[in-house]
């Protein structure tokens, strides 16, 4: 009796691992003269989807899940590269024991189309040219970007995810899966996100993308043989990293705390907030690409997932049950944004669960409150599977 | 009987007037050797102010009011100038019968120092080289914007101020006047403002402030013989403009409309929200020097009016009364910063007031909300008006 005490409780406390290394990968489909054929109308191929996947995908093929980066995300969301020292941008969430549980789950990330992390985008190879696309890669959508994961996943050999999920355009990406392909889909996790972007969310964007196309050395999108506009994408970041914190997160990590207690030179880094500003946005230019940062900005601005019908007749086909998280401090994704998704779940007659969790993060809250987002993903996660043998 | 009736209802019913034509002055002071000696420690001189009055000061010269005026504003506050289509910026509520009834009270409004609207700032001529400062220009804090006020005042040979009122920063204005000269101010209307700016503030200041310095022609700040930074400020702009208006009013200014309802070229401004920021972007460099937008953004960050006390020991010794406006959708500016101006208030047993107006303008508001603001300011002034006797 003792014994099984002590092991309950040391499975219960038994820790979250590591995944360990992991490499990305590689899926080119959409070869000339098979293009594939875009949201504009324009045509794009060969294209190339960098991705991850994690733990093995079982006999039934019914435990994969699909996990959708933000704007500035990649397909390395867990474990570790060679001769890395930081892991995957959401690892706290994906491993053996943890939220994304891979003892149990088939976990697939893949680097969005129009990146610049391996997968085809402004700054890949134009065949047509032989030089990098630049402003002739053609407009690209988040529906886009979901088309171009679906060749992968069938690619893979899956006919039905378990679920899709994201934070920010990872919520748009996932709830554009459950909507472009209802048939496989059985659950989603929207994230911190929104079914169309607000004026304010295409403002903040637009600056940034200004801020990008106002530095010369931007080039008409035209830089890749010579300098990149590092200073007007430090810009454009710096911008994203305010509407990422919330003014209590920010006041509570940097305060008025000047370096060195005393005012500096004219207009450089006093105040802590700057210092932190500058470090962030010089190295963001360090690791992505101006021209994906433009068209992918665009591709959230251009987001509705009504898309000119109704949304009751985008949900009234969707089958997935839905766990819809939000974060009260997140004033860029406010929360209203995500009851909208509730209620016409709950008007489509969706199994649909909402739940606001009480950060001061701000819109980072998705990144950073494991705890929480853990309790609540391993329980309808667990709840979603183990139902599999119901048809959809 | 009815012809009475018909004359009050007559009074009542008469629009609030124009002001008509107005011009600017321009006051100078401080030469050398008698430079202003400026908080950093630096010295500057001489310095003129640009300001305007309305109204008559009235024998026992005690109905003078002075109007601080915003980041982006001058000394141009109501009527006309000769040619002008448009009056000064707060017109709705300076002139006969409104809110600061120019019939009652004379009314004072200058450009700050550091400006570009007639005030000496870095655009002026710096004595000592013939050239434009440039960022020889010292830097400036609110404190010195309100002691150059000061000698105005003096100059005008006005001991006491029936009130000192201000906007965003024309209220750090106002509430530094009170601290700085408690014996001169009779009473304080900030409005839309705060005690000390915040991280958030300050973060997004800096990534305008970054704006302008990443454009190649700001040219560490000597630009007039040349072509000036248009493009980095007028990204600056565009930054302040989101800030200023909120989620819900600009969803209800712009939705999700695309000009002539299709998608345009790459990048170019499509949606509603985009061609309005650009447009106030433009014709904001228009009006306005970046080397200004530098130095007076720089003075707003700084701006703690605690300046190294405690609040209660800067607010001990203040006499005036307090009218204090916030509005609940103002996110830049949030209410919580002006309950803290309330409590601090309360706290060193100041008469204060505090109106919280259920705006959906966000910061814009205080500009806007012009039927509530008559109201509270016409009853406040006229109780701080009448209660002169009362020796302060």
């Amino acid at each position: 009796m003792t014994g099984m005490i002590v092991l309950e409780s040391l499975q219960k406390v038994k820790p979250a691992q590591s995944i360990g290394l992991v490499e990305t990968r590689y899926f080119t489909f959409a070869s000339f003269p098979d293009e594939l054929i875009l949201d504009s109308g324009e045509k794009l191929g060969p294209i190339t989807l960098a991705y991850e996947t994690y733990g093995r995908i079982n006999a039934e093929r019914s435990n994969a899940i699909l996990i959708l980066h933000a704007l500035s995300g990649d397909a390395h969301v867990a474990g570790f590269h060679i001769g890395d020292e930081k892991p995957g941008w959401w690892d706290e969430m994906i491993g053996p024991g943890k939220a994304f549980d891979t003892d149990k789950y088939y976990v697939i990330c893949s680097n969005v189309l129009g990146g610049c992390k391996g997968s085809t985008g402004p700054s890949s190879i134009n065949p047509a040219t032989n030089r990098p696309y630049g402003l002739d890669f053609p407009t690209i959508t988040i529906k886009d970007m979901v088309k171009a994961q679906k060749y992968l996943i069938d690619n893979l050999g899956i006919e039905k995810l378990l679920c899709v999920v994201g934070g920010s355009m990872g919520g748009m990406q996932a709830l554009q899966w459950a909507a472009s392909y209802p048939e496989m889909v059985r659950s989603v996790i929207p994230i911190a996100t929104t079914l169309k972007h607000s004026s304010q969310q295409i403002a903040f964007n637009e600056v940034g993308r200004q801020a990008i196309m106002a530095d010369p050395d931007w080039n008409g999108g035209n830089y890749y043989s010579g300098v990149p506009p590092s200073k007007g994408l430090a810009v454009a970041r710096m911008i994203g990293h305010i509407t990422y914190m919330s003014d209590t997160s920010m006041s509570e990590k940097f305060g008025r705390r000047i370096k060195d207690g005393k005012i500096q030179s004219r207009f450089g880094a006093e105040f802590e907030v700057e210092r932190y500003l500058h470090y962030h946005g010089d190295n963001f230019v360090k690791r992505f690409d101006a021209n994906s940062y433009l068209y992918i900005t665009k591709a959230l601005d251009y987001f509705d997932l009504s898309n000119g019908k109704t949304l009751f007749e985008v949900f009234k086909g969707i089958r997935a049950k839905f766990l819809i998280m939000a974060f009260k401090s997140d004033w860029l994704y406010p929360t209203y944004q995500s009851k909208e998704i509730l209620k016409i779940c709950k008007q489509a007659e969706i199994e649909a669960t909402y739940c606001e969790i009480n950060s001061t993060y701000g819109h980072d809250a998705f990144l950073l409150e494991i705890e929480e987002e853990t309790h609540l993903v391993k329980h309808f996660l667990k709840r979603v599977f183990n139902g599999y043998a119901v048809k959809i």
